[in-house]
Order: C-alpha cells, then structure tokens, then sequence
C-alpha cells in the first residue's frame, strides 16, 4: 500500500510543456506528480499565449523566472542552472510532441509525454534511439493503467486463474462529438485536423488506452492480423475518424474487437475491458473503477473490490485507499507518474537491473501505440481489410 | 395494457411437436402459450420416446388418444377430427423443421416455429409459398420481442427521438459451452452438428434473436455489406462456430456490430442492445428486462421503467405487469403467442387488412434470419471476407 | 424445475371475486394461475357494475350464466351445480375480506384471499376456526414470495451457510402517492379510508408482503418487541399513513428495521431485503429478481442466479425460465398459486400429511401478517413506542 | 474547476501528529492536503514510537530535526522557529484529540483534527472559545463531503428542485468487525474500548459522517428528537455499539432514519444518502460517488455525472477530473484541506468577512457531530427511548 513515504533518492525537479489554464489534461499530470512529494514542479512553458502562460505559473508556485514564454526558452533557461528540472512533461496537441520531446532529450531533461506518443514509427525509433544515447527516460502518460484494479487483471491472467484466453474485447466510447464542430474549443478542434491530430482522431485519443491497458493484462499476446474499420460521421472530420471498430486475431487464436468513438450519444461508462480465458472472465471499467468482476463459469460471479486482502499482492502494493473507499482516475495517474520517477531515478543512479524489472509505461509502449495505429489506418484506407500486424 | 381478455373469435386448439419433458425449450412456448386463455393444448408428438411423451402429454391435461408417437401420426390422427388442432408448435432441433412444417400446412395446419427456422432461404420461400397458397401462419418464436421495453425502443426510433441511427451495437454471449462437449446433454449435441443444427451453431441459435430484434427496432434501415469472423475455441465443433463477430454497413450509412458467443466465460449478461443515434441512445438488456436507459447527449441518462405512463402506447398497450413489477422472459413469449394467435385469427376470418398492418414474426421474419446466416457463412467462408447482403 | 406438468389429481375449477377491467390486481392472479392448467377460470362476479363485470367474465372465457352480479349470487348460483368452482380467489378492497371469505367458506368454496388478510386477529381466528371445521383450504396471495431466489435465501439461512443472523433490513417503498390524492383512483382511493383499508395503509399494503417474506426466510426466529413510527406526509390520509419505520428486537437478539412509503419519490427500486448473519448476507430485490447478492466477510461479494445448478434443490425445484432468463412477478405468482392448488388437492384427497410439511401461504400466514399490524398500530398509536410483540 | 492554482496568500506550513507508517488515516490526510501546493508538510510527531516516527518523516521529505517524538515536544520545537508551521493535523486516536488541540491552539497553530472530535460538547464549547480568543481555525476532517456530488445535492434542494423534505435515509455499514476481536489491530482495538474511543464506537466512528453530510445538504434542518437503539452483536465490545439505528424528527416534520454498522458481513457499499422530497428524491453512494441519481416522481430517473455541465455551479466549481473520469475519495479529501486551508488564510488576513459565508467542516461541525452523540447515547442509554434534541 502506497502511503506516501519516497522510494526515489530525492524528489526529482520537474517542469511542464503546455498544461495551462484552458487545457483539459494539465491538472490530470500535475494531480498524479505532486500528490506525493515525489516531484516539484518548478518550471513551465505552459501557455502560447506568454503571459497568462506566466500568470498561471506562479499561481502553481513556480518563480515567475522560470515560467517561460516557449519549450524553446525553457531549454535555453533551464540548461544553465545548478537547480535546472530533471524532468519535463508535454502535454500540448500531438503534432508539437516530436519536436518538443527532441529538443527537451538534447537538452539532457528527461521526458514524459502525451500519447498518441508521435504520428509514425520512424519518429518514435529516432527518438528511442536518442533517448538511449543520452541516457534518458521517455515516459508516455497512459493514464488509466495505475488503478490497482488493472494490476489485478494482469496478475490474475498471469497466475492462470482465466486459462488460455480467447477473447478480448474492448470498448472506449463518448458522445461528447456527437453533434458537428461548428462550436468545437481550441482544445477539440486540432484533434480533427490530421495536420495536428496524426493521422487518426479517436483511435489515437482514446484507442490507444485500451490497447496500451491490454498489453498490461496480456503481455504475452501479439496481434498477427486486424481489421480496422473507421468513419467520420461528422463529415467535416474525414478523413479523421469519431467511429472505428477494430477486429484482432492474436498469435495464440485468441481473438479480439475494440470500439472507440465519440459519437456514442450520452455513453457515460467511458472505458470497458473484458478478457474471456477457458476457465474464467474478468470485467472492469474505469468508471468503476474499484470493482473488478470476476467470472468463473458455472460458479456465482465474484465482485472483487479494490484494497481488499484477497487481491493479488501485485495490487494492493499500489493501492492507496485502502477496501472501502474509491480511488478515482487522479489516483492511477499518480502511480504512473511514481513508476516513471522510479525509473528516472534508477537511470539516475544508473541501476540498469531495476530498469530491467520496472513496470513503467517508457518509449516502448509509446512506440507499440503507434505501431498500433500505423496498422490500423492501413486496413481502414485498405477498405476496412485484413492486414498483417506489422 | 393486456388484462387476460380475449382478442380473438375463440380459444386456438394448439398441439405441439417437441418440447417434451427433457427438453429446455418446451415450457417456454406453453407458459408464453396458455397464461390467457388464447390457445388450449389439445394434441401433441412431444417427445421421440413415444411412451414418455404420452405419459407427458397426458399430465399436462391432454387426452392420451392426442398424444401421438410421431409428427406423422399427430398429422393423420388431427385431421379427421372435428375439433382437430388449429395451429402446431414445432419445437424440435432445427434439421427437423423444413419437414416438420411443410407436413402439418400440407394438412391444413397453422404452424408456430422455432428460430433458426430452415437450413436455407429456398426452403424458407418453398415454404413461404405453400402457406401463402394454403392460407396459413408460419409464426416464429423469437421469444424476446415481446417485451414491452422492445416496442418502447421501436417506438421512440420511429418518432425520432434519437435522431438519425448511427450505431448499432448487438450482443448475445454466454458461457454455458465454455468447456468442450464430452459430457454434453443431447439437447446441447445436435447444436454442433452440421447435419442437425444446418450450417451455424451461435449465430443461428443466438445471433438471430439479435438480428431479428434490431429489424423490430430499425425496420427502415436494411443492412447493405457485412463481415463474418466465426471460430470453433473448442476445435470439436468446427466446422460450425462457438464465437463469431459480425460487423455490418446499413443502407443509411449506419454501422453495426454483433457479437455472439458461447464460450463466454461466466458471462450471466444475456443480451445487451444498444442504437445509438445522432441526438440520443438507448440500452437494453433482456437480463433486466424492465429498464430502459435513455441516453441525450449532454443530458443526464434517464431509466425508463416499463408500465410508468412516460412510455409510449406502443410499449403499455403490451404491458402486462404494470410499473413496479418485473416482466420476465415468460411473460414477452406471452406477446409473442398473442399476436401470432391474432394472425391465424384474422386468417381464418379472411381478415387480410389487420393481417397487412399486424405485427407478429412470421415467415417474412423467419426468412430474413436464414438470411442473414447465409450471408454470414459467405463471409465467414471467403475468409471473414466483406460481402454485399443478398 | 417446473415445465407444467400437473402435479395435482385434476384441474381446480376456479371463480373469481372482484379482479375486473378496472381493477391493477385482478391479471395477476389469472397470470398467476393460468399459465400451467393447474385453474380452470369458469365462474365470476368480477365488478361491482354487474353488466361490465359479465362482459368482462365473457371475454375472460366464462359463460355468461356464471358471471354473477355479485359474492353473494355466486354463492348461490355456483352451490347448486355439479361443475361448481372448487376455490374461489378474493381480489376485492379490503373491507370485504372477510365477509366474502366467510360466505365462501360455508357455501363450502376453498378461498384465495388477497392481503392484508382481514381487519383483526380475532376475524382471522373465526375464519381460521371454520375453515379448519368446514375442511377448507384459505390461501393469501403473498405474491412475491414464490421466486426462487426468495427459497434460496431460506434454503442457505436453514443450512447456515449466513451464521447467526444479527440484522434483518426490509424496505418496500415507492413514490405513487408523493401527491396528493386530489385525482386519485377508485383503486387508490379506498386505500387511505379507514372504513374500507383497515387500520394502516402502507403497513397492510405492502409492509406484510416484507413481513411475510422474512417469515419465509427465518421461519426460526420470532419477534419479542417493535417500534412502529407512521406518519401521513398528505394529511387527508390520516389516521392512516403513507410512511412508516419499524424497528423489530427478535428473540435470537437480532435487531430488524423495516421501512414501508408510498411517498419515496420516485423510487422504482420497489423492495430491498436484505438478511446479514455472523458470517455472511443475502440481499436480493424483486426489481433484479434473478439475481441474489451473497456476501461473505472477508470473500469478493457472489452474484447468484436463479436457475443455475450451484443453487440449492430446494430454489431449482421451482425455477421455471432456466439460468440465463428473467422471471417475472408473474412467474412467482404463478408458483404462490401452485402451492395453494396442491393444498387444495390434498385437502380434498384427506391427505393431512402432505399438508403438515406443505408450504404455502396459508391462513397462519395471512393471520400472522394482521398480528404484526395490530402490534405496529399499538405502538404507533403510542407515541411510536416499545410494545411487546403479542 | 479545480487545477491547482492557489488561491490562498502562500503555502501553509503544515505539520502532523499521528498519521504514522501504521496507521490507516494518515495517507488520506496526506493526499488530501498535498496535490495541488496549498500545503508544504515540515513537521510532525508522527509515531509513538519516536525513531519509527523519524525515519517515517524523513521519508515523507521533513527534515529529522522536525520529526519529533511527541506533540509536546512538536509544540516546543516549532514554537520558536521563524518557519514554525502554520497548522498542524491531529490524526490521532479519540481520546487524545482534546489534549492535543488544546496544547497546539495554546501554542498559536491552526488544528484540523479528525473526528469524532471530542467525547463532550463541553470539551468543544471550551475549545472553541479557545480558538476564537487565540484567532485560530480548527477543521474536522468529514472526508466524504468533499465531493462534488455532494455538493450538487445541497444546490438543489436549495433550489427547491426536490420540493419540502419529507425523509432522509443515512447509512454507513460494512463488516470490517463481524469477527471477534481476538486479532484485531492496534489501530482497531482502541475503537471499542470506552477510554480511548470515547462514548460510543461505529457511531462516533462513521455515523458522524452520515449526520455532517446530512447537515450539509439540509443546512435548514434541525433533528427535534430522536431515538437511538445500539448493540454490540460481539459482546466483548458492549457498551460501546456494533451496530444502530437512529430514527429521527425534524422540525418541518420530517422524518430519518440512519443504520450504522461494522458488522454488516461482506457489505462493500459504504454509505448511502438518500434525500427525498415532496417533488423528487436524489441518492448518492461514496462507492460510485460519480453519479447523482435524481428521482422525479413520475419521470424516468436520471443519473447524473459528476462534472457534466447541466449541474449546478456549486458542484461545478469544486470538481478536478472532469466529466467522464472518477474523482475519488482523495479528491473529496483535498477539497476539504483547501477549504480549511482558504479559512486559514482569511483568519490570517483578518477577512472576517470571507469566513462568514465560507463554506468548511470547522468547530461548530465537530461540535454539532459530539452533541449528536451525546444525543444517541441517551436514548440509547434510556432503553432506546425517544428523546428531545439538546
């Protein structure tokens, strides 16, 4: 159980790319770093627009010194101080991503990003390779693979209390698209436009947690083969998608769909994973976050909740509650947030066999999200076609 | 709301085929059959053991002279009868159907059949012409429109309440097959049978209870291509299918996309609908058959209950319970029996203008079924190929 | 399970009193009664307006010369006859309970009552005491009480699988009478009218189908003391209440609180019980009837289903729909009306023994419920204080 | 919306007392007052065993010299110091609250202390007085009331969107205790043992948090008598209570009920509110605290989201993740700490006017939660006797 004592050497100086007052993700990273003492935000280029940018800064409690008017100054500004940040986020739209990222490694600062990570795998190899040579950690914030309840799953799966698995099915859905962008924030309108988007809307916004979460349950499936098929409803999004259905055969038979949209009118329940092995099921959704439903078939269903003793270790050693009180989507983004200090730290101290073992979601799991993506945009401009997972 | 009152000229003579003591099927056609009085189980041919299907027959109130040992004889035993059977249920594993019907609208019989209703389309139009020729019903069983909250849906669809229809998302999974068929009861070992069951196992014996559904629901939109992935998990039942995805293309632009299972481990969740429009969605299950969610977007979701005056006529014209109180399974194949009961009344009173606005599943539905898996195991068998609907 | 096979020597011939077109309860008793040939509905006087109640009766299946105009000329038009009904069910305002019953009784008719049975104990006893001399069976349609789940709780309280039982938790409440009665009802009117409900409105109306239902469930334990506190939030309906707690101390030193409204505004949850032992609890409510909630200490919560093969024999025995399918209040009923039906039979059979270990809801269950009222008006009328339970 | 700008004068200094590595509460007070800057922790007393204590602190980033051993030596230490902490939380067992706020009021800090605050009202009426001659705030921790939800149920019934109020149904029960005692924890056993936990157990320990929350969604609504009936079902904790339930009146006539427990075996549902008035009913669960379930009678139910713009501003203003995403209990916790922290700040500024309509759980709520107690006790005491509020 996580009780707020420090398990890296000192807390680790920290600074954020974009974030500011009118984005929707800001206070997600700063809620998950700054709960703990484990981070301190001391420096930011949070703004395009300088001086709110400034502004905001120094209500957060940075020094106005050090709230910069572009990622470009913060580099410059940070480089020289004997207290620079060791670490910086970017959380600005996707197409800023590589630049930033690239510069901030170049600096010698490590990064954690947004996802969808970049637009191709090319970029993500560059930068893996850059961040390898610099000695330096690329976190990516999959947000929702902290809760105590996904770490559950994949004990479970992993212990063989679901058998071989067969099916894997998940679904991320919304309604907040369902009407037409005429009204759309600064915020909704980049992600349609494949010049700042990628080239995917959903898929990458909300597809990539589910594919991220199932490669946490099921480390040791891949994907031989999918079928994406993808649509804008709103047309004015084409050729962006609000709407795709992905089929998956995986390596072992298993088979596998994934629904992601945000025309789903008035859908509420936000994410749902189900894994159907030969012996059992498990089913949970971030909107319930501290239930786990465990299916065993020809026995009663078993709702298993978050904290309690009969969870597997693997889970209740990041749990922060504690059996009868909800942990919230703040909570999962902390722990994401403390494996990356974990594994900023040991790379700090240079302890390679740590970062052998360490769970943490780095450049891989950013890489593999948009090799998920690259897949799917193939099959989708293929005519909705098979293709080999590539 | 139905109180038990006749709407009919008199009670039907009913008889039965199949349905006998150790099968799962047989009580849900007489308890949805004789709760009110329409129907009056006078003869039968219930089970292939001629002495126990007498000795059943003969408990549930029939004259043992009308317990015959085979459909045959029930046909040659019924027809010089002054007061022979109206109309007979066919109850048996689908290979038997085709002749099963044919034989009894041959003897002049109305006919009430279970889904899947033949093996293919030709048999269905074979059929279709002899009981347009003879002047008979072919009713069939999809036992779960009846529900009120099925019309309540339909209703709201039609009115537009949720806009232009978007998604339609369909399951039907459980895990009662979960393991493989060593110990399989027989009325579980013709299902995988191709020679018995015809050329689908879940798709027929589930899928289309969901097909069938989304046509009461959305019976303006016809579906143009579709896409059939099936698979055998237990390698026994191949070539028939435990687990199939289908992802299918409206003509109005809509996607669907239906899952069928039975190898869905501890999955108790039954049915699970969902029509998502431009404006609103709604949810039902057949697992808890008195709610509705009613989902706007930017509204909060609503819970429709059935029987509560804020539902449409269509929907509490049907109701039979009234608002606080479950209807079951039972009680929508109580429906469904009425208004097939309905059809062979008008029928037999040459009451062809009710017949052209009545709403009942008959051969047309059944049809349509057949239909659909035909197109399904096309796909399916050019490699979960896309296929245009024909 | 159940598959209507006739338990009993032949079919009960069946009459109703009151039950009619306008009635909300009348159809659940046909329901109830019909779906399994178990009654033949042949007599009735089924509506105060004698011309609507015969139309009625008729399109119900009755002969027009047994759809008498009143209890009284059914008595005497059913007396004389060689087919003359063999039980008689009471569906009729409170006030008439017992004279009905009593008539019934000594024309020598087996009677059905609804409930709140009658208006007093002592009325109960005088019933009690000249059905027991006239060899009569008097059943009370406990309607609720033949799910299976409700005898899976019995069944696991009886094998001890909950411990001790320390705390009983009953809520029936609903919200159709938050208003004022300005515009209400025939069938809600004389509901809140001394003369014609009795002694309590919401207690009798739907307070003792809780009570009944924990008889059911703890026929070992037995009240010591109670605490009732009413109030009528709509004053017209005083003395009478639309809202009431009780709290119950059992002789085991279990502790019981039970809450019965008509003003919970919009609560469409309907009834809540829920039975917690040293050990483990049941919860269950009639609006998920399928499903049974089963709470070990210290063990993730069980979701039950009705019909699956880990429940007890004593709950399968009585499924009728089978493990994935809902059973409705219909289905329930239909069971209460079974019950009664096979103690009729064996009435009539002189077989005492069946009847000495037969369960079913009785005149003692009927009379138990009118003690629990009278014990909760003394204390109500008390200044809701303490009474000993007599 | 919350995003972690500051919207005090500068970062409390803040210290603990208790809170410890083996304590259940501490964490909660840590996440609480730690996410968003508002707080910088510098120094506690954190252990009874003081090396524990030290090695604790350090780990949590105080410096060892303010790791102290006890509170008094917290109080020396920090009484000198130019950075001497601004306030300090007391995170202790009951019986030591009175002691230890008292001594750090006496020394000019702020104190937030848990509850139940004290075991008298005449220990809080001497503690607040202290508090307003030194001009120091003390805050309570009611965890739970910092949820937007909880605030979206006061706004409207201050709107009138539920009409007058007619009943109020609190419950807070698990089963955390259905065993003995013979294992118990040390952070467990003090709970039942009178000196140390003080006049009562579950309902000192979680019905106070049923009765502020009540208080805060009824601030118009005063208790005018009630009745409580407590029981210890494992007899070694008697006299301190197991288990009660409290029936209260209300001066418009309303009527409440509230069930406290830990012996409610496997129940993982925590608490439920529900509020229902003339027109509507709301009910709220902290175990799914996202959703606000708005009950019009004769209307379909709405689920309401936590975040969504169709609330009103109230709930909207205090809310951190954002509409699809679960804040849990550590964010109700952290809006709590800011609101006592904004009290602070304006005692400190002198801005008597900012506390005046300031909303926070301050002396008067504690006090008001002990004068309940002692309300409970006497009824209890008086054989569960009715009893007037004072």
């Amino acid at each position: 159980m996580i009780n707020g004592e420090r398990s890296i050497s000192r807390p680790l100086r920290w600074g954020m790319v974009g974030g500011g007052r009118t984005g929707q993700v800001g206070y997600k990273h700063r809620t998950g770093a700054l709960r703990d003492g484990t981070y301190q935000l001391v420096a930011g280029a949070f703004d395009l627009d300088a001086e709110r940018g400034r502004d905001f800064g120094v209500n957060l409690g940075v020094s106005a010194d050090r709230c910069y008017a572009t990622y470009q100054d913060l580099v410059v500004g940070e480089t020289g101080r004997e207290d620079r940040v060791d670490v910086v986020s970017v959380a600005t739209p996707n197409f800023t991503h590589y630049a930033i990222t690239k510069a901030l490694l170049e600096a010698g600062f490590h990064v954690i990003c947004e996802k969808p990570l970049f637009f191709t795998t090319s970029e993500c190899d560059e930068i893996a390779e850059l961040a390898a040579r610099k000695g330096l950690i690329v976190g990516v914030t999959y947000g929702f693979t902290g809760h105590p309840i996904v770490h559950q799953m994949a004990a479970m799966v992993k212990k063989g209390m679901l058998g071989e698995i067969r099916i894997v099915d998940l679904q991320y859905t919304h309604g907040f698209n369902a009407g037409d962008d005429t009204n759309a924030s600064e915020a909704q309108k980049w992600r349609t436009d494949p010049s700042k988007s990628g080239p995917t809307f959903v898929l990458g916004d909300i597809g990539t947690h589910l594919y991220y979460l199932s490669e946490v349950v099921l480390p040791h499936m891949k994907v031989e083969r999918l079928l994406c098929d993808r649509k804008a409803f709103i047309p004015t999004r084409a050729p962006l998608e609000d709407h795709a259905t992905v089929l998956m055969h995986y390596d072992n038979g298993a088979r596998g769909r994934l629904w992601v949209s945000s025309v789903d009118a008035g859908n509420m329940g936000s994410q749902r994973y189900r894994f159907v092995g030969s012996k059992a099921s498990v089913e949970w959704s971030d909107s319930r976050p501290d239930q786990l439903i465990y299916e065993v078939q020809g026995e009663p269903n078993r709702i298993m909740h978050h904290g309690m003793p009969y969870l597997e270790e693997e889970s209740l050693a990041i749990d922060r509650m504690g059996g009868l009180h909800t942990e919230g989507l703040g909570d999962s983004w902390s722990n994401i947030y403390l494996w990356i200090a974990e594994a900023i730290d040991a790379k700090m101290r240079g302890d390679e066999d740590f970062l052998n073992t360490h769970h943490y979601p780095g450049i891989e799991a950013g890489t593999e999200g948009v090799r998920w993506l690259e897949n799917c945009v193939r099959s989708a401009d293929g005519g909705a076609a098979w293709v080999d997972f590539k």
